[in-house]
């Protein structure tokens, strides 16, 4: 019996302890680099060199060690190397495309390729082979993205950095995994500070969130950072489709089993490595985990997110569209007309949480009034609420119509609400009262 | 490289979590017996009769989940039935006793033994052979122990579980596991419960106690109770032996790397099960932990704890020794002086916690003065503490004169301080003033 | 993902093959003791006496390390030792019996008790301390079997070894673990060594018998002895009920996905270690495979066993019942008569094999000839097997039928063969042919 | 006590197990993609398209599974696909770097870097979304490097397939696992089957070489492919440096306690995924290994091969050096001869394998005459083998001075012996007799 036997769980954080001392005196033992005086600019030309072919692990972590106590002016210092030192030479990239238009061999090919990639590439190559490197990498890169803002160099590093991280973090890579009341406490903390959507304020709400029967969570891991969830998303198992999320999220409210839920609600997801911003999961993660909640409780049937409106108060603001109507219904209907009305120039929702989903492949479903009671909740929708439906027979076809032709999905419900929106904002200006 | 590899635990975790709702559905499937309305009494004869042979698990799932949701005149009337109608029938023991005496046979000494083994025996062997039975039972025991104090039966009963208990719970069963910043939330939530001595108020603190590399927790563990420590050691590790508890857990104390320790500190040692009391672990832990550790870290040269003296000024009121005096020196001797003098009429120490640590075979090693600020520790010993002293080469020795003569080992220093202790106190009565 | 996730299973090989030279030297430094020459008897007193609380794993393991290199009459000395010096006194249990008598308190139980157990279980429960001590305790009974046929004092020991494992290897403390191609080698070539019904001859014919979709294996394992099972059944998925083990292990035979079986066939059940016999995990293992199955394989309707009737000639003979029918039709109808009408004296069916899946709860469901053309087969059975049908509604009404009133359930068409047979059998002694 | 211990590995199996039926029918409800019946174009401009973002695991699967099924026309009509269609548009590539020396900026570089990366690369980083995808796109480019001897679109393509091969296995993802007798059947039987040096004959060779203490094995993984070692070395742990391979494998000899050795001989090393040719594992593989073995077996001291000199025979009928002396010392310095002085026109020692030792840093240390009396070791070499040494201490210098001037590090053993076969080699063609 599986429930009565021998919990390869703990086993596993048994021996992982046990080594990890030893692997900290063998690293100790056979990388004595941190007597290694040379100029970083010296061991970045190393590492790329003949020797660095065989004792990179030494160099590379030297490197790494040195990147990690850094001041600020030496990791800019750093980054300015590789941005300058370690691009590609239009020249020779000139030079190898002649060549490859004259014969396309696979000679003129690598010649091209190596000469279309910038040495920096392989560098960050030779960096990841000791343990944990990935991980500092991904720092590394948290921290480039705040010193390049303004800096063309530094902006073309980053997108170096960013090739080599879709590559690493190619879906293929990733593991799904649920994280519950029996996850390890390391993890779980930093799913208590990585949460961005509903602040999780102590173990005891976090507890509450994961231990119910009806409370799922879920995050995407990489294989060599396997105490870092890269995305989280937290579900609820709801009886109908929730309209507030201090109803989820009451200590008081109501639990139930998870066979006798109908519906999942994706009410929280959380990016988590800001050093991995550009490589997108989340679409992958919700397909995923509805996916395998439909497969384990077959009762589900609808699969929907309970979302913030983040722009939408703003864009009231902006738009001049007058005080806020009182009435429940007016205040949804602004907010649907709001979703699936309101665009960027480039004909995308002006909405970024609904360009995320509807990006996904989901559709406009419900809004509510009161959704969000938090303070951050009424100041950028005034409380309100929004539902995106996942269904998965549609979602391919939702997906594949928006980004070819901007074409919202939206429910019947929500398309009423919109139109009645529409027609009291055209009619209003004349009189100066709120036209909802 | 193992550190940067894949992490099974929590792969672990997953595959677990995935199950729990299958297994959960397969019982309901296979377990109609919910609506099984039997009296408790036909449920026993049923399982010890022969359908529970075959149908075993159903009926002990039953009994189980009836017990489990009972009242507690319920749980009464269950415990005097296995007490009065599941007990040694003096008659047949006697009987068969008769027949052995007269020939010893295989087949006489198999009535024998099963004379000699009141039923409930088998009953509940019969009972453990469902998932996560063991658990409920020692629960079962928990209760029993409060209700048997008073009766005879009951306590004749708890031997019986005592006896089986200490059968599954053999140290050659069970498994000793670090506990640490990695370990799962559920577990770590009860070492924050069951902590006895030095209570743990936080998950801050809980982290204070794991997360640093001059920190150590173990626990036993059993296999059909993998979520459930029956027994955990908190250790320190230090430069030297600590002379207050305070200095070991303050939050600005000084961090070392663990290599550079030479002791460790056995700080705080909690039992977790109320149903295992009398099932003793504790020797075998301290000395499991204190092999490990000099394993792993072969710079630790001394193995001591640093404990309470729960009966100190008690001993002083009841033999009324006078107000304690307030020079540390004199206090200190006084302590010393309780700890290797002040015996129980049974030669033993009247220290409970003396009893437990001499009878592992450790010394009375170092006392100190303000050594726990905290109000149970001025209340229960005026902040004085005791170091024991773990020297392997002597252990055995130390528990051979104390088993045998109770002779209890003290350091010469001790020593020494308990004799001016018994100095003073034999000229102080004549003058009303302290002793010490 | 999990398919494609970063397995654990290997990841604990490697640690645990890591760990082991570390805890070999751990051992050997700890235990100084294989230069302690105290002859047995002073080391069983040592280990149930005083110090062997404290030092007993250091006792246990000498013991346990001299154990196993002795010579065989070393082993019997040491078993003589147990089974005399450490027996039950019946005076001692007498007078203890007459003191419970006149007062049943909690003390008077208690030494009841104690007199009651000899103290070679404490002695055996203390050897078990120490790593690995479970699987050399099972050893020890297995040498103690073959010692002990004809003498009294021995197998009362083994009676104590009996009823110490039946407590330890009680069924809540199996784990029951799929055995696939997939399963390490050292456990897989046990499967190999212990198959006791159809011989598996080379690895090819293992892997036919566990890779191939259609093929499962399962065995029950204890947490401490993980590398050993104990008992394991070999199961295949198929589409109807076979008529022949042959058909069933053929090299050429069409292999079908498990999701088109609607029957499964214990073709195989092997018990593997000779020190656990009488302690019987048989039934449970069937009914919770045929569970698991169930779950697993919704579209398996059918269990059933293809068994061997390893008594059917020796009956034939023994009764000088004629020369054995050519007609496969009077073979199959005889072989039906026997196993369900020829009975032992105490009223219980004479074939082994019948009497273990009956005792189960399982009903005779089909005979075939010319099932199994091994020699063996033909030896025992003329070729005949045997179907055990277990119908999980109907194996506890069948399990209590039989072990009441000995009822042996069977199906109609069995009948119909036995009566059929029997009528044969009636009238043909008179002319001195073959009945049928 | 971990040897007790429950054993994650297996419960692992028995999850996997569980669920792999699970997962099964799982993709076959959310994948009803079989019946998708575009052609290969369609599929792979839809799956590079915008439905591919969020359909993209579906049509990811039917591409996948279609070429796994597809004939060798079929797949050599992919490649020309992906080789004709997706490849690099040079004008397309002159016109961003043109954009790019203008102004180089974010944009100009993402265009640019867009721009010399071929769509296909784009289309294999998406077909790998999929479970187990890496496994199928390792075995794809075998099938590629098969095609593409003569084809330079082909050859072009197999260059983008290493180049991403080669950030994917880079040696930061890779795994260190050691394999034993207790690994899984189905990874022993790719042992058998991959090694390619001293062949394995059966599964009784392969306990031979995995089960005694003073043999170990370790392969390098990948977390997407647990069950597929690339690469693996077979190492013998001996006192001093053996001097044939037939002593080594010998059933007879004389096994030891690995605490016992003192040098460590890595007698066989293989690749085991021809798709992964050209990404190199090997050099990391050795000094991991001696890294770890010289923790785990601190009484190791020497680390060397005993390896085969593939080229030798070959080279001396090449250069017409006359008939095998038939002296062994003869017969060794010629070889020795061979090893350091025998050079490609590049400078580089002619025989292959010394070429991947000294490229690692390792020393030509030793030669023996009669050391591998197979007949593969004689036709190649005579029976003349080396052992190469790694000098933790002096790898890097080797490596080093190898790769910047083609220095080749040798014992004076072996220069000696060298400088002796040079010097009869220049006075010997005098008489045509045999010079050594």
């Amino acid at each position: 019996m599986v429930a009565g036997c021998c919990d390869g769980t703990n086993t596993m954080t048994l021996l992982a302890d046990l080594l990890s001392s030893i692997f900290d005196r063998r690293y100790r033992t056979f990388l004595p680099g941190s007597s290694d005086n040379r100029p970083m600019e010296e061991l970045t030309a190393a590492l790329l060199g003949a020797s660095g072919e065989v004792s990179g692990s030494t160099i590379a972590r030297i490197i790494l060690d040195r990147y990690e106590t850094a001041e600020e002016d030496e990791k800019l210092s750093f980054f300015n190397h590789l941005a300058e030192d370690m691009a590609v030479s239009p020249q020779d990239l000139r030079a190898a495309l002649e060549t490859y238009e004259k014969g396309q061999t696979k000679t003129s090919y690598e010649t091209l390729v190596r000469a279309a990639e910038p040495r920096r590439q392989e560098l960050i190559r030779r960096l990841n082979q000791v343990p944990d490197a990935t991980r500092s990498l991904v720092a590394m890169r948290a921290d480039l993205l705040r010193f390049s803002k303004e800096d063309d160099a530094l902006q073309a590093l980053n997108v170096d950095f960013g090739h080599l991280f879709a590559s690493w973090f190619n879906r293929g890579f990733l593991v799904l995994r649920p994280i519950n009341w029996e996850s390890p406490a390391n993890i779980l903390e930093k799913i208590i500070e990585y949460e961005a959507v509903h602040a999780i304020d102590s173990w005891d709400d976090l507890r509450r969130r994961l231990q119910p029967a009806d409370r799922r969570c879920f995050a995407f891991f990489h294989p060599t950072m396997p105490d870092e969830p890269l995305i989280f998303v937290e579900v609820a198992l709801t009886k109908g489709v929730p309209s507030s999320v201090q109803g989820l999220l009451s200590e008081e409210r109501e639990h139930i089993e998870a066979e006798d839920a109908n519906t999942a609600v994706f009410y929280s997801i959380s990016n988590c490595q800001k050093g991995l911003a550009g490589i997108s999961f989340g679409n992958s993660l919700i397909k995923q985990v509805a996916a395998d909640l439909s497969l384990e409780l077959p009762s589900l049937k609808t699969f929907v997110t309970l979302s913030p409106i983040p722009g939408f108060l703003n864009w009231i603001e902006k738009n001049d569209l007058g005080p806020l109507p009182d009435d429940p219904k007016q205040l949804k209907a602004l907010a649907a007309h709001y979703l699936i009305a309101a665009k960027r120039r480039n004909g995308l929702p002006l909405d970024p949480v609904a360009r995320f989903h509807l990006g996904n492949g989901a559709q406009v479903y419900q809004v509510h009034a009161d959704a969000d009671l938090s303070e951050k909740g009424q100041q950028q929708s005034a409380g309100v609420m929004v539902n995106y439906l996942y269904n998965l027979s549609k979602v391919s076809q939702n997906h594949e119509r928006f980004a070819t032709s901007h074409e919202i999905a939206a429910s019947s419900d929500i398309k009423s609400l919109s139109a009645a929106a529409e027609k009291a904002l055209n009619r209003s200006p004349t009189d100066g009262q709120p036209a909802l």
